[in-house]
């Protein structure tokens, strides 16, 4: 099992050092994947004090490395994709994963691009997010600062690579690099000259590194004293793998349940038009829908023509014995929902008849995975109650679930999404790489001439920042 | 271990309820304690959507039910009073913790003000944190919300009941008390006024439940998909044995290693004031200093006068090879540091010559535990170094590590101080009782709307909030 989701490569290694013995050795304090941990750690505290310019000047000689180095990256994507294709020869890889795999010189370019795009994001470190005159001369501010080390477990993508390493960078952070098996020469390639780069400007190299291996990942997760975060992106099995194994706080979601309640009031054109954005924009996205409530008014209206909708456009459609039984009145042929908690992640749509708002809510926090959830409806008092009410980390009136993304929300990059109710929830910008610090600027007062007969008092005066 | 570390009671029960098999029990869907911590997320899912005004009439409620319930709590009081003096006499209990568990009058009086202080502060819930106009009628919005069901363990003391109690209400959460085993009378029979006081204005009882016996609450530490936080409140051995038997998030801090730097340039008044307050305001609090870090042009001037200052207000003075030298020098007897991550606790202070500014932060950064650090220096280029490259959760310049605390902050209230540097970091006010949701109010927009060549564009314009 935790073979197949890490992608264990069979000569694992940690940037480039051979390690002979893949036991599990989360104790070993000399192994090379602890010695990589500490040298981001170390690398961690030297760039976050550093100022933007520091941070954006590495991220410009990212970029330049790759642009000159189409050539070597070239070849080592040609070594990934050879070996990809055998797998796909054995049935064991699929077309959408060796596309995702390929590098062209346009996707180099898009690469590139990104790069600066996360250059040119507003400045993440050192706002101040709250300042309060506690007395005259003791300031107290609270400033926004990197988390540390990151570990991120990635997919098959040479693109993901650059993406994180400039997200790290920009942020302050270091960054271990797992990725997927089947891009590990490209990624080795591409983590070197992300190195060099980094190196050229005076900036420690250790800010990003490369661990290979499954073994490699299990220790890993062992260093909660090093590392700071692991974001997990990629199967269901992979995030519960990661949560199970850790006590590294993990950002991610395991699933996305997303629910559409369509109320009795609903419009019928809005609601066609949404339930097929939510469903059919991008079927394999977590914000997608997979079942859809239908206030019970409906049942005649409505569901027939929804499902009608769907059907002709490729949706395969489910229901309960109720629904199926009205649609096969209407000649619609719906399969029987086997379990309400299930993320299709395809053209599938489960429906259900509700006799109300609660009902809808209800089945909502029963199987839905908190991450989107909407309703549809004329009523604005039952949208209000809707909002309130349901306990998820989008909660959308009128609107496709598929808006619940980084870039849609306008953060300007992604880190991930969250159904966690921890640290960050729903999709996470950069800020989801930062904590904060108080600082606090005195002039030598202590806590005890604040008490007693002859006390100081505080004045609490917030200062607007 | 375990046994001790959660005063485990005898006669294990969970608000009320006989317990007849203690055995681990966490698959145990039928368990008391799983009944409670289901009831406790229904309750919490409840009054998440309520106003403040619903809240803060059960926080009065709460008032006056524990203002009329004197005798009955005082007749509790005694019980527990008696098994303490028992084990006073044993020698397993201090004097501290029986003045701790004693209720007065007067004690109850403080403990239904406070309650009605908790009422008093800002509505933490409903907040917009952020909002983003997206597209003409495509709102988005930030808003805090509770964070669900909190589970609190914590040291003998009747007032930390009606205290968390409040905060959780306040901040719309459900919780779970575990109170130490020697107030469980006391505890038993505030939390059943609670409850009714919560009850009688209309909201959930299940608002407030006890949970008692240790293997009770390993039981709840397994409930992930229950629980939304745990709080441990106490020793170090217990928030450490929490932070390993859960994959719930913990707030807390399982030590504070507070450092100062006195710099080459600081005012000598200005740091034996700071240094004294640090240690000598309360030494056991995890705020006050544990080593004092001199520049090593200090040996000679700051560091015996220092050192005699303290070991002539109480202070047990220790020091490495070459403090203890120089101050034998002076007649001073320093003792010899063993380990320099000692969280002494009590009236001793840790004492080193450094080379300079770097050495401080790297003895810091090895030895501390990212609570609290302070640099007293009239430099301010080697002060603002000093607040950008330490990490931990509070770097201060010219003031006692004695600060870092809510109240002092101007949070108002306390829940908790955190050395992690997920969710929240520092001391943390009822804002670290809340996570937050997006919601989104559209027109029926969907997200393909906005791809392809007739695409509409994102305005992504931030609001002012």
């Amino acid at each position: 099992m935790t073979r197949e989701i890490l992608d264990s490569t069979s000569t694992p290694h940690v940037h480039g050092v051979e390690h002979p013995t893949p036991a599990n050795q989360a104790a070993d304090k000399a192994s090379p994947v602890r010695a990589a941990a500490e040298a981001a750690k170390r690398a961690a505290r030297q760039i976050a004090p550093l100022a933007e310019t520091a941070r954006d000047a590495a991220l410009e000689a990212i970029a330049q490395a790759v642009e000159r180095a189409t050539e070597p990256l070239l070849a080592a994507n040609a070594l990934d994709l050879v070996a990809a294709a055998e797998l796909k020869a054995a049935g064991e890889l699929s077309d959408a994963t060796i596309s995702r795999l390929r590098l062209t010189p346009a996707k180099l370019g898009e690469m590139v691009e990104q790069v600066r795009a996360v250059a040119a994001l507003p400045e993440p470190l050192g706002r101040v997010l709250a300042a309060t005159e506690l007395d005259e001369n003791l300031e107290l501010e609270k400033r926004s600062v990197p988390l540390g080390v990151l570990a991120v477990i990635f997919e098959a993508r040479p693109d993901a690579v650059t993406q994180i390493a400039a997200l790290a960078l920009k942020t302050g952070n270091a960054v271990l690099l797992k990725p997927g098996k089947e891009v590990e020469h490209t990624a080795g390639v591409l983590v070197e000259l992300i190195r060099r780069a980094i190196g050229s400007v005076g900036l420690p190299e250790d800010v990003v590194a490369l661990v290979l291996g499954r073994e490699e990942v299990a220790e890993l997760l062992g260093y909660a004293d090093l590392v700071d975060m692991v974001i997990p992106r990629g199967s269901k099995a992979l995030v519960e793998y990661v949560q199970r194994s850790t006590r590294i706080p993990v950002l991610g979601h395991a699933e996305g349940v997303c629910h559409i309640f369509i109320d009795a009031s609903a419009n019928t054109e809005l609601a066609l038009h949404v339930v097929d954005d939510a469903k059919r924009d991008y079927p394999s996205a977590c914000n997608a829908v997979e079942t859809v409530l239908l206030h019970e008014s409906l049942a005649e209206t409505l569901l027939p023509q929804l499902a009608m909708h769907l059907t002709a456009n490729g949706v395969r459609v489910l229901g309960d014995d109720r629904v199926c039984a009205l649609l096969a009145q209407e000649g619609i042929d719906a399969g029987k929902v086997e379990d309400w908690h299930t993320e299709y992640g395809d053209l599938t749509l489960a429906l259900k008849l509700v006799s109300n708002l609660d009902a809808a809510i209800a089945h909502i926090h029963r199987y839905g995975s908190a991450h989107t959830e909407a309703i549809l409806t004329e009523d604005t008092v039952n949208a209000e109650r809707f909002i309130r009410e349901v306990d998820a980390a989008g909660v959308f009136h009128n609107a496709s679930t598929r808006f619940a993304d980084g870039f849609r929300y306008g953060f300007g990059a992604e880190v991930g999404i969250s159904t966690s109710k921890f640290h960050a929830r729903g999709p996470v910008g950069l800020e989801g790489l930062t904590t904060y610090k108080y600082v606090l600027r005195g002039v030598g007062q202590g806590a005890g001439d604040y008490r007693g007969p002859e006390a100081r008092r505080f004045k609490h005066r917030k200062r607007s920042v």
